[in-house]
């Protein structure tokens, strides 16, 4: 039913494909375009060296507004036994960028000058006087910029390979240029195919999924200074597969043959290339992504005597792992067209927040959130999953585990290749905790005060334990101490001894059970979750992740009424998030899960309040009292923000910002 | 004669600024623009936060391809112990993104099953079998992506102000849009002013100033997001500056008025500021850079009861100067109207390679290169020259000397706002000591060994010195033992007492004098720079600075013939370069100078040989057994670079990469 792919070590993936564009005479700058000097110079990278044709300046300049002198002539001046100078003889005024007149050595600027008439009479008055009069005397070219002060003709202004910068156009007219000879841009085809793939935009049904990567693999290349092309939609046809392969050979240096080179029955393009043109390579030990594809295809269809001329990519469709694949393959490659040198991300040492495992046969690329808790630059994994592109959106780099190693535990010092610099993640807050849905809105406003708001949701009792270790600014809580009936406040004692903290709170909100639309179970308390009755009258229920707030207060309220947990079909269904919660409910994966009115709304699912509870803001005083955490109290206190927290069903911001522990 | 300037701390101009642009209700972003999801978007500032339309995926869709199950009709399989299952009925083909049928929960991999046909015997050819037989049990949802794996409908994809990168793309898409809102580019009018302005490309006559500020200010703007237009330049007439600067009103939201800015008789920038609008700020105390403008004018000529409405800066003429001026004042402004966050250079601890001094008033920006060499990252100060738009080019980073400090030691820590990714940075090689035209060469041959060379030209002395501060990797030395002969070798030792270093030959090169084309003089040696006789028969003379090994060879000879320093006109008139000399020379400022005959060359001057000398590398062991020099050596040996060496007048590549010293 299908070949499997082999999977070869990723520096020698590399390798076979170098040895081929070397075969083809295609390792090197594709070719050169002349283009004029202005602006859109800028990105654009040398193909050759640029040498000064002129000096600049190209005669000897003044430096100030002032007045040309013989440095000899000036010789004794002094404060009390100033000097006059005739005019035009001896001194002679020149603006800013005039050209030295012939003779004269330097320049005295204008207010170290006194203006006297032709009596000799000083004065503020007059423009042109007849002599001035000094009270230093200067040295020669003293004032003046000299004949290639800046560039001298002949010289290095810049080598090739450099890519453009805004002074660096300036630099090349300064040394005499109109024109530049960049690198010409490679020119990239994307085809996406795959009978199940749709434009976006369209009206969904189950099976479709949306065609992105071509978007994001264009914007890729676009970024890396190549010229994209998107084609349209290919079914899973071999020929029209075929067909459209050779017809983007045409007019481009590079294919991108998304999706079908996994091993499916679908799965055409190992077979495509082996038709048109040489497989050099069907898999890499890297993941995500290690069912690439390399080749050679040729131009023309009929390929007998022709040599294989046009590199070919087979991508993985799984978006993160699509993404990949540019960054790690086609990255060096047009680089190498461009004849500029790879990109090379900043690498920072970080603390890994928690463990990680790798299959130990693979260079194991994890996205991971990056910020900084007092001292420590910490690593949080963020989801492996190939699907979640979101996890590309929210990684700020990414740790490599490479081949051999069989993961890294937390607590360990990891390299981290950075995404963005690292001034900005600086201004990370890291809140970790319960997931609710203010903490989108939070994000939203403090990115209006130059903070970004990293979250992860790991529950009420993880996020107590994640400050404990020092892994975040705040933690989002809502823990009900079964015994005071009170919130938070006995676990933070609990988890978080001898630390000072400040406990704010963010809102009120309601709990209650989503169901299905028109709550055909006729469900209305958690009685009904362990009701008898036949398979269909029964209740499937989606929990909680452990430790979350919301799975406290489940696990209380069941006790309260003597209900088993065993008796719950989908007790051991967890979902991390209410929204998560709520989607398993929409998708009829369950027909009820206790979360807040939000979460039901959002999913046009109903929703049967049944308890109030209060979400609270734990921050350690050292935190709370840092120039990072500012805005935060800012946003709490902001009109706007509390309007569209109140705006969300269920919610109650009457409390908003109230301090509830301040050690 | 002028309006003297007032200069206010950098901080009370951004506010004076900041308050007009609120009162205007132009401190915001300036408007929405809606466009397709397509590359394009790359860059672009979300004027909107996007929440999610869509769950992505939509439905519980089947992460691998193989066989949909129920979890419970699984239980119980071993190894030993296979289960078998129907088709349709208990099992059912799914390819990787196909939904789950309803009433199935999990999936196992292909590879995972066996097929049997219908008499259930087991076989690899059938594509569709009656039944597959496992030898494991699985959990429910167990290889699903369900649904709102990556995205739950409702929530937060991204918030406002964000700088969309190839990934956001894909994440949008994923959550249901096809277009997106997006801060209108601020558009910004560049508007040159200058009656001794040429535009790039015209002949140079004594006088003229190549009009490239523009041209470095529009890719500035362009590079922050902006959308520049650049306007022809005016000449210095205040009637037609003021009729500019209304005519570029109409279309934009910034008025960029270049030069005019200082307050010299034909600097027309404030007055035109304040015939037209209101003047807020005239010299901020900054360097390079103070002589800025900054005001409102209107967009109507009659400004009766009209509020000023559009920004004018007036940015000063030098290019240093101008573009500093850009990224101070004008970056956080174009950030402002997209919405995005200013950019932040990366900070880092260097060390500075030499003595910095600043006037205490201003906030000073120090241009610098920096490597790093050894343990140490160094920080080495550029020219500070305001017209040196090459320092920018050659600048790694600034380095914020802060009004009240009056300037920074060698040594010193300072901090470095780098321009460059500090990965880069470390491919950089620190060369330092004597000039050499090589040494351009060198730098276009390592650019495409990933390597760049940063050259600092202080004599050769100068660079033992600095090798022994640990302040380079290698450093080019022509020094001449007047004792022995022998080139560098007696230098090193004392020098670098106890240092273990390997050295090189580079070249072997002819010094001689560089003269006025024609020689009208008649000069022969170096006899003629002392000849007696009338003023215009006299020879006058431009030297090296001390330490140079142009400056030893010169003193040497002349000690050997008797010539008193004293004697020589301009003895003491020093340049720092062979270049640098032959450029005194070309423009009249000296009627000869000793140097290298590809400097006599380079700017069309006749040269005299007199001397052979040796050039070489000096490279202490621990930078020669470096992964980082280790290209310098290939280019030693490659074929194209001793060719375009030998190409240079008066070079001998014979003795190229011969071992001098090996410690």
């Amino acid at each position: 039913m299908s070949v499997y792919l082999h999977d070869i070590p990723l520096s020698q993936a590399q390798s076979r494909l170098e040895a081929a564009l070397r075969e083809a005479d295609l390792w090197r700058v594709l070719g050169i375009d002349t283009i004029p000097l202005d602006e859109n110079a800028l990105g654009r990278t040398l193909a050759e060296p640029v040498w000064a044709k002129t000096s600049s300046p190209h005669y000897h300049a003044s430096a100030m507004d002032g007045f040309a002198v013989r440095a000899a002539e000036t010789a004794g001046a002094l404060q009390t036994r100033p000097v006059s100078l005739q005019i035009p003889d001896q001194a002679c005024y020149l603006d800013t960028g005039d050209p030295l007149p012939s003779g004269f050595d330097s320049v005295i600027p204008i207010e170290n000058t006194e203006a006297l008439d032709e009596h000799s009479e000083l004065t503020d008055a007059i423009r042109d006087p007849a002599t001035i009069r000094i009270r230093a005397s200067v040295a020669p070219w003293t004032h003046v910029r000299p004949l290639g002060e800046d560039i001298v003709a002949t010289e290095l202004v810049l080598p090739a390979g450099h890519v453009l910068r805004p002074a660096d156009l300036g630099a090349i007219a300064a040394a005499g240029h109109t024109e530049i000879r960049v690198a010409r841009k490679p020119r990239v085809a994307i085809l996406p195919t795959g009978t199940e793939l749709v434009p976006i935009g369209t009206q969904l049904k189950p099976g479709d999924i949306l065609e992105y990567n071509s978007l994001v693999m264009a914007a890729q290349v676009k970024d890396m200074g190549g010229e994209p092309t998107r084609f349209p939609i290919t079914s899973d046809d071999f020929d029209r597969i075929c067909e459209r392969v050779q017809e983007a050979a045409q007019e481009h240096d590079l294919i991108l043959l998304n999706a079908g080179s996994s091993a499916g029955a679908e799965d055409f393009s190992s077979k495509v290339v082996e038709k048109l043109g040489t497989l050099l390579v069907h898999g890499v030990a890297v993941r995500p992504g290690h069912p690439v594809i390399m080749g050679m295809v040729t131009r023309e269809s009929k390929i007998e005597n022709r040599k294989p001329e046009i590199p070919i990519v087979g991508v993985p469709g799984y978006p993160v792992s699509a993404a990949l694949t540019i960054e790690i393959f086609v990255e060096p490659l047009i680089a190498k067209w461009l004849g500029r040198r790879p990109k090379v991300m900043p690498t920072e040492t970080a603390q890994l927040t928690r463990k990680i495992t790798s299959p130990g046969g693979d260079d194991d690329f994890v996205r991971v959130a990056v910020g900084r808790v007092g001292e420590k630059l910490l690593a949080a994994p963020l989801s492996r999953g190939a699907g979640v592109i979101t996890s590309l959106v929210r990684a700020d780099g990414l740790v490599l585990l490479p081949h051999g190693t069989q993961g890294a535990e937390a607590g360990e010092q990891v390299q981290v290749r950075l995404y963005r610099p690292r001034a900005e993640l600086d201004k990370t807050i890291f809140c970790i905790g319960s997931h609710d849905m203010t903490l989108d809105l939070i994000a939203q406003f403090l990115a209006g005060h130059d903070r970004r708001l990293a979250s992860a949701n790991v529950g009420s009792q993880g996020g107590l334990v994640a400050l404990r270790r020092g892994e975040a600014h705040l933690a989002g809580s809502h823990l009900l101490d079964p015994e005071t009936g009170e919130y938070n406040v006995s676990y933070i004692r609990q988890y978080l001894p001898g630390v000072k903290v400040k406990v704010v709170t963010l809102v009120g909100r309601e709990q209650g059970l989503i169901v299905t639309p028109g709550n055909p179970k006729g469900i209305r308390s958690l009685d009904d979750l362990s009701r008898p009755g036949a398979d269909s009258a029964r209740v499937s229920f989606v929990n909680r992740q452990r430790g979350a707030g919301t799975r406290v207060l489940l696990d209380y309220q069941l006790n309260q009424l003597g209900i088993v947990a065993d008796s719950i079909i989908g007790y051991n269904q967890e979902e991390y998030t209410h929204l998560g919660v709520a989607a398993a409910v929409a998708s009829g994966r369950a027909d009820c899960g206790l979360g807040i009115a939000a979460a039901a709304q959002a999913l046009n699912l109903d929703f049967i309040p049944l308890y109030q509870e209060r979400y609270d803001l734990v921050i350690p005083k050292e935190h709370a009292e840092s120039d990072l955490l500012t805005p935060l109290f800012a946003v709490l206190e902001n009109r706007e923000f509390r309007a569209a927290v109140a705006a969300l069903p269920g919610y109650d911001v009457g409390r908003m910002g109230t301090l509830v522990v301040e050690d």
